[in-house]
């Protein structure tokens, strides 16, 4: 038998029986269960405290995330545990995510907020729109792929770029690599960033980039907020616009200038957060519960402890 | 020769040269040329007055409108003249402007924008989101056809619904008609009204219909105003959420409930006021004068005249 533990009692109930699991909950605010727990999973979007007291039970093998980013959990991480992420997971949601600050800041959606609030009804106003435009999809994993899905009815050109360049897909005629990023960047009109946190990707979208667009370019960011330098930002607030749902620093604290430096829209890190998480989620629980029980390699690992 | 009257300066350049067409510019604020026209193009989203003045000119035997709807318009021709729209001209951002708006309420990006505003960094709340909702598009021509291709990688189930049922395309299994409407509505989280203005779509969406809708759904209308029914939509506004680029009346004036009801997001009639306007129309007024220079029937004709 592998003991499970999820934290909460809906977890549990969502994900059901399955052969071979005993399951217990284990809210790491209260404390670790009765049981020698195999698998913990975290909380969802937990911070590192959540993931730490996996060292009260040294039984646990992997720990499971429900969210993609694990920069921050590893250093954390007893010697010997494994990780896993919830790769895949909040593709959909986090692409649509993408799309949803693309076109509210390409067709104007925080002016009309604004009037809104006035009961104003704005005069007439070309708006730059998403057809013919040239959109750079900065990280081309999972995510990266389900953005360029959702993009391309939309009369759009679109250009992928990975830490390597590689051969392309269905969607794209080859995968860039980050070193063409400064001669690839005029070019375009809008770039979407999925960059993960990590030393290599840390203000990639800095200074030197954020100079070699042109103006009226939109800067969205939906990875990790480390990925654009703030300063930066808000230096070239203005002349470009950004959509922002993960900042640097965040929570974005306030009175920072970011919440009003102009042309900027922000959304408080909701990427993976609607209602076609929880259904995705426990199908990926219930394939790493199995998997374990099977004595397989876990899926997802991104840690091998 | 054709001789052809354009809105202003800008039009004619833009189009530039056509064998056999004299262009002239015919602004209505300003009065006639002096050249008899035959083919009248209206500027952009004209008011009725805009093309009434085209009785100062018998010649004219064609009025090319550059925006779809033309139910204000057919009133106001004289016997004899003809119209013609700009049907598809608007796909691309009418339809993107669909999108924006679904996923700007299904995400809360109006919450977020008061939140920015105040420089509040909302906690986390699960939103519907757009993966796995079922969306009805409710008029499908070429804008209803182009919101269902943009619809189509979101992961969501669309149904189509037009006048009379027909068969499906590569899109939807089937177009259902409309008086299958009501049956619809209560297994779809999401309807998109494209429907023109006319009498036959007047008030479809009404006390009726938005009952038959289940809490927290969705109505979105980029077609005309007067086919939500603006008092019930006020009575079920916090049940049911709306997002609507038009709206009856139109303008919304201040201090309308509209503006304030819970729920509600309002765009000022944008839908095909972005920059993917010009080259495309651009193209269909070459097409348009090539046909009358040929002597063939006008594209896009929606009254013999």
């Amino acid at each position: 038998m592998v003991t499970v533990s999820f934290p909460d009692r809906s977890w549990l109930d969502d994900v059901g029986p399955v052969d071979g699991m005993t399951p217990v909950v284990w809210d790491p605010r209260t404390g670790p269960p009765g049981e020698a727990v195999d698998l913990y999973i975290a909380p969802y979007m937990t911070r590192p405290d959540g993931v730490a007291v996996v060292a009260e039970q040294p039984s646990v093998r992997l720990v499971q995330l429900l969210s993609a980013g694990f920069d921050n959990i590893v250093p954390v991480l007893p010697d010997g545990v494994a990780l896993a992420n919830a790769k895949g997971v909040h593709d959909a949601a986090t692409a649509e995510l993408a799309l949803a600050l693309v076109l509210a800041s390409q067709r104007g959606f925080d002016e009309f907020a604004w009037a809104q609030a006035k009961g104003e009804w704005l005069p007439r106003q070309f708006r730059p729109g998403l057809a013919d435009k040239r959109v750079l999809v900065l990280g081309y994993g999972s995510v990266g792929r389900a953005i360029a899905e959702r993009l391309a009815p939309f009369e759009v050109t679109t250009t992928a770029v990975a830490a390597r360049a590689r051969a392309g897909d269905d969607l794209v005629d080859a995968v860039h690599g980050t070193d063409e990023l400064l001669d690839l960047l005029p070019e375009h009109d809008i770039v979407i960033s999925v960059l993960p946190g990590s030393d290599a990707t840390a203000q990639m979208l800095g200074e030197e980039a954020l100079s070699a667009l042109a103006d009226g370019s939109l800067v969205v960011n939906v990875g990790r907020g480390t990925a654009l330098d703030t300063e930066a930002a808000l230096r070239h607030a203005g002349r470009l616009r950004f959509a922002l749902d993960v900042t640097d620093p965040e929570p974005l604290p306030e009175g920072h200038p970011l919440w009003s430096a102009p042309g900027v829209i922000i959304s408080p890190h909701v990427g993976g957060v609607t209602e076609a998480f929880r259904p995705r989620a426990v199908t990926m629980l219930r394939r790493q519960i199995a998997a374990m029980v099977a004595g397989e390699q876990p899926i997802n690992l991104v840690h091998a402890g």
